[in-house]
């Protein structure tokens, strides 16, 4: 509630057309539900822009039917739910439609949206083969919010002509997502190529010295390139919704 | 040269209308000026929509001045100096219109760029008042790519209040950046009270177990709120770039 | 033995009411059982007004046995058992009465301890639904100790309004265990809410750069409110025990 | 404003004691005074039961003075000014009563608070010498709140006999403060030796491997003694504050 | 492409030897083959003088084969394959002819190269046993680019004899691959006796504060003997391509 | 081979007692045996006074067995191997008569060696129950040398009477093994009770922030009380050794 | 007091020898005086045979005058301070008689102590020429106890012939401190040569990836070696006094 | 001495062409001088093709000079001594002729050597204008041991036209030296380019998240690109030492 409906409830109220009861109702209002181990914020859609999203690890099976089938009962049309285990995904199924994608552990509940082809493109580029199971769960996030996007995947930095010869397809984004793990240098040469805000993407892929994901997080974060950010490791679902966002502006 | 152009340059050749000696300058150029000590990207302004910054620190101030001087030569009215010591500017000063802000360590040589109204508005909070200096240099690179920008400092989340109060301000932001140092939860509080990017700056304030702004880092990129993306500590410089390329989508 | 008690076994002997033999027992008596492995610390009770609590990690099944019948057989009702494996807690089955909590790996050997509904209140808060095993680690242990423990859970920082609107049930809290994962900035914003004790706890919950509880933990320590203090990782025991002992001051 | 006031607000408003813009300011009112780089928060002492605090690192002088001049005027007997520099100190005395200790950097501007002599005791204890600056910074803030404050320096574990012929100061504590660097074993000792709250500060004392406090600050957060939590490293401040809380409970 | 071949290609324009369309092609084309999950560059022979090298971790064994038969189909005669699981191994066995080592995950598919026992020697040695797997990979990959090696086991610095016995073979070395864990000491005392380039490896060989490699690689980086550089972490691969590179100058 | 005895032989070689080949034989000889993946150290019983111990962990069975063998063929008694698997154990049992404890998976080949009564005390403390496995490897090492040791289990700081009814036992000691997990107190309350050298062992026993035994790692490092020295996390073996060696002195 | 002294003084209570209050001063004696701000420990010459030290770092010089002060009061012959800065020796050299090395900033107040001929010797090595300082912390300190100390410097492991050749200093030695900065590995390759205990001193000489002397550190709680224990980074003074020890059994 | 020589020694001794005294010099011969607090390395030049390198930090002016004067009596022509300060170096120059650069802290003592055109040409090449310092170290110290410098200053990824525009000068080298701070991506990309070695230098250039160089050098360690690899944070005589070695095969 902000301050223009709070005006309207209290002229409301002194002009007699509310009593106080209703007036505290409206103020007062939880935009959640409540249940007990989890609290959903239906709030959020008109808050943000975007449904609630649930986030797979750490809840069991039963935890996620229950929040989904609230929220789809609530009028949502689909309900996104990321790093989703293929056994809890099972189990879902046994009750609602859903999509599922194997290699990001990215699921639809519900309607899968449809992608609105006139928004501007969002390209998601991988320095690498292992990188793309993150690739993809921003691929899939990105269109769940009705996104356009291009992949580009295995361009990285050592032979940098794979991507230099991509130019073109970058040159047409809006936004790009720059995945990569070991040492993330994908993410300043991409930044420098282009006129738009890239958003990087550390993995964890590496091993040694790559500390699962610290050296390309660290890297990205010291990108000599202009117009770079950061997400946590592994984090595509946080780069395709920030992505989709900026697009949309 | 992108690819349109390489066709075009072909052509003519084809054609007879150049020679393949002006046909390989076109190819061959260097869009950039060699100083031997520096190399200056002139191309960039049309690669990525803004004129190369100099970044202060760890250069001399008689490197400074003679890069900055290339840079008017060629055009550009006006240059960003980031992180320039007092003590530089001083002597650039001597030769140079400038204007300098010492809080942030800002500097502009040249004429100062007038802001453009009609762009979205960029809000820029802190947690605490020591994280002002690190802000500042966000608020005047804003600015100085032309943005609308309003600043709202001290409103850390230990008296969230202040924050809520301050709810209009944000709900008209296009763009917010976040800076915050010690346990950097601003940027999570700032990121579920808004549907717009917030690009979170963390600060080298605090002490102890602060880490030197690491602790702030990892609050950031943990952050649990969505579109949410994190820049490298005290680098006020990149939110106030990335909030300006996003403001103008 | 403190000094008082010293002084009246020293005058006992010096006026024969007791033999140096006598004394000597009273004076080097220890306070605790030896099983080799382990040394039961029966004092405890009376030093820190608390039994000693078993902490299951890293204990074969039958050394917790033995400790715990050891404990039972001197008189105590009831013994908390902490981080039980499921296997172990089927094996003590065998012999002794149990309550064990699955989801936090609490078990109770003897009789279940009744709640004093006179104690003032202990709120538990998380910031998600994966924060709960270790949220209830701590309701148990409060319990377990008599207290009257409310939990208050899923009202993380991204969506403030939730915790905004439990407001009146944080407002009656003597102590408020925070618990929470990722960014951990839960602590500081309850901190800044209420006026009495607010123990923090970093979960692990979160993955890249969470590094296994660390962001949460950096962020509790560096809480801006103040009245916080943080306990380690996943330590709800810790949080519970300690909440107890401060509500009945 | 919880929601009892706002129930009255509402009520007043239906009955017509008050209309629609009375009430809607006293709703949106802010609670805080706005200095442009610092927001004073005075409904804290309301909420929270202790006047707000100024952390003097990171200000400016002038910044200071202004913030202690607000809140002076506003009818603050007394501000507590934490981690002030000489310098600044010296700037204000010229504008307002104060008292300062070197030692540990605490300021008191206004009248000096009187110690409540009937509140349970605060003992303080340190590892060493080098650890008095932050432990009299827990000192001083405690006293600041009206406590009843003890210290015990230099008795550190490697000469345990030195603690345990304090036992007695420490069995009359309600609250026990343990700073200490190095290996910060002190605060499991203590927590084994009293039935109360110990708060655990590790300093940045030590050399080496110490890491500036890390040590000691890992040591406290692993105690294996119960009722033990911890606070940042040379956080005197929040100690001293904590204990005052839990001392008046 | 360089600036010479470029020349050519404009010339050859400008005289009508070829149509803007044929050099269009010439400038533009990719050196690579593009599967959509990878990007296999075929030019690397060229401009490296080493065929594209497949790395089996975080690639499915289809992913894999499917790289593998399009090297071997565009001319490869053997493909090296590097951390290649037993189990994707026996799935690529059934399509291809392949050499593979356990020990150290190495694969050959395609023929086996030969050796030309013409080139100066590489000694692999090792500070243990335990370092044999991430040794035979160095080995392997070196003799897979037709390097003469020979291998020095089990000479780790608590028994300096056991290396100084060997200094003859040494000495005949044309560069030295120097793989421990632990305290990762081999390359310094190893460094000092040789007057060519000593590649040191770390491996995460050990335990406890050994923590995965770091205590090696840190040991290493900070060797004090000259001539000594440092590969990640168990990367026997990238230390036997890099000696095969310095042996064949 | 020391100069005293260098000097024999040349001295021998002039004398014409022996031929220039029986010297260079005595010169070069190499006092360690090849099986090519490892190198048995045979002088370094002279060199060092103990037979050299094989570390079962990162060897095969067949690796383990074949170095045993080789080693008790050559005249050693008996073999000390530590970190041995079960199933390692199980396989060498089928060839060699073999003492194994399961606890702390040390294994003696050939005969177990006898305890010298007459050898000081080595007590072996241990601050929870949980950090038996590593004590016993330091207790079955010291003895497997022929020392007399002494273990007291569980006496850790929180209940610290535990550790002072036990001063008897730890003022006979000629050597104190301290060996704990968590916050490692321990080796500094003991380091200040006697007035013998304290072998401080870190364990990995904890959670959270103890990070593998990072925490009691630094701890132990930063001991305030004087005479102690550390060892590796978990490492049992060393201390054991080192204490022996000290003991014989 | 241990529990034969116990025995016997309620012995003489009961046989009417002495009076409870006479037993209760000599149960209860504080065996140290009480300055305040320290708390000096006289029963530890008696506990550990060797006089407290006074650490001079984070104290004041007037502390540690007053300290050494009452020190030699009590009879102490002489006191040994570390870490004195140049300026508080010259405060304290007004008072008393002292003997300050300035390379190691060790200090002697009172009579300097004779050296025993008599005893084993210690024998200090070093990597190079920055470790001098620390080595001399040790090497005075342990003559401070009167131990024969001889010391061995520059002897780096990258020419690991200058350590062989030292042989024989390293053969006649009872107890031997290595001192390292950079890689540290002069630790193992030292205790591969004797057959006595080795005490590591880590330094934190070195610079980049050295990080403060972390790299020798782990570097020599990593050693191969077996009989080799750490002391914290640059303490000499815990190596010198753990030598002596030792050196003396 | 290597086995042959030692054969001839013994071989002349039977044959009685020289004496056992003789013999004994020949093998226990100290191929370095002893000044004390170092032990200079004459054998060094024979065993390792160049002569020893003198490190100035953390010697004092004196001991340097001592050290240098001692090398040039000895006969060499020439000293290196590298990170020495200007005011060591202002000493220096009292006593003998030097070159002295102060960007890298370079000098060089006795003759300034000649550089072999003929060899192959060693590439240097920096990220930014801030990393020229440690780049010139390794320039300078490659022409020491007369090498064929080139240098390519700021050609930093995110602008990647800089570099490939000069991907002949790359392309004509037979080592590069890729010298960047932030986040090193330069190694890569570099490495992707040549098919010759890459050294590369992480330097401490940066803030916050960059660490000291930390965030470089995991980036170069975690390199994709083949042929790449890595000495210590800001080691630029490394690089140059081992790339003059590899320019000379």
């Amino acid at each position: 509630m902000n301050l223009d409906e709070l005006k309207k409830v209290l002229q409301s109220l002194e002009s007699g057309e509310i009593s106080w009861n209703e007036a505290y109702d409206k103020i007062k209002y939880q935009p959640y539900e409540d249940l007990g181990f989890a609290k959903i914020d239906y709030e959020r859609n008109i808050r943000q822009g975007a449904a609630e999203v649930v986030y797979g690890e750490g809840k069991t099976k039963e935890q996620i039917l229950e929040i989904v089938k609230h929220m789809l009962d609530k009028g949502e049309k689909s309900v996104l739910i990321t790093r989703l285990s293929k056994e809890s995904c099972d189990y879902i199924k046994g009750y609602l439609p859903v999509f599922y994608d194997e290699i990001s552990r990215i699921c639809i509940a519900g309607e899968k949206p449809s992608v609105n082809g006139k928004t501007g493109k969002i390209v998601v580029v991988t320095g690498g083969t292992s990188d793309i199971p993150v690739a993809q769960e921003a691929v899939l996030t990105a269109r769940f919010y009705g996104n356009n996007v291009v992949s580009l995947y295995d361009v990285g930095v050592a032979g940098v002509h794979r991507l230099l010869d991509n130019a073109q397809v970058l040159s047409d984004a809006r936004v790009v997502i720059a995945v990569a793990g070991m040492e993330g240098a994908l993410a300043s040469v991409v930044g420098g190529l282009v006129d738009c805000p890239v958003i990087a993407v550390p993995t964890s892929v590496g091993y040694g010295a790559s500390f699962g994901g610290l050296s390309a997080l660290l890297s990205m974060l010291n990108s000599c390139a202009s117009g770079v950010s950061v997400v946590n490791i592994d984090n595509g679902f946080g780069a395709g919704y920030l992505a989709g966002m900026i697009n949309k502006m």
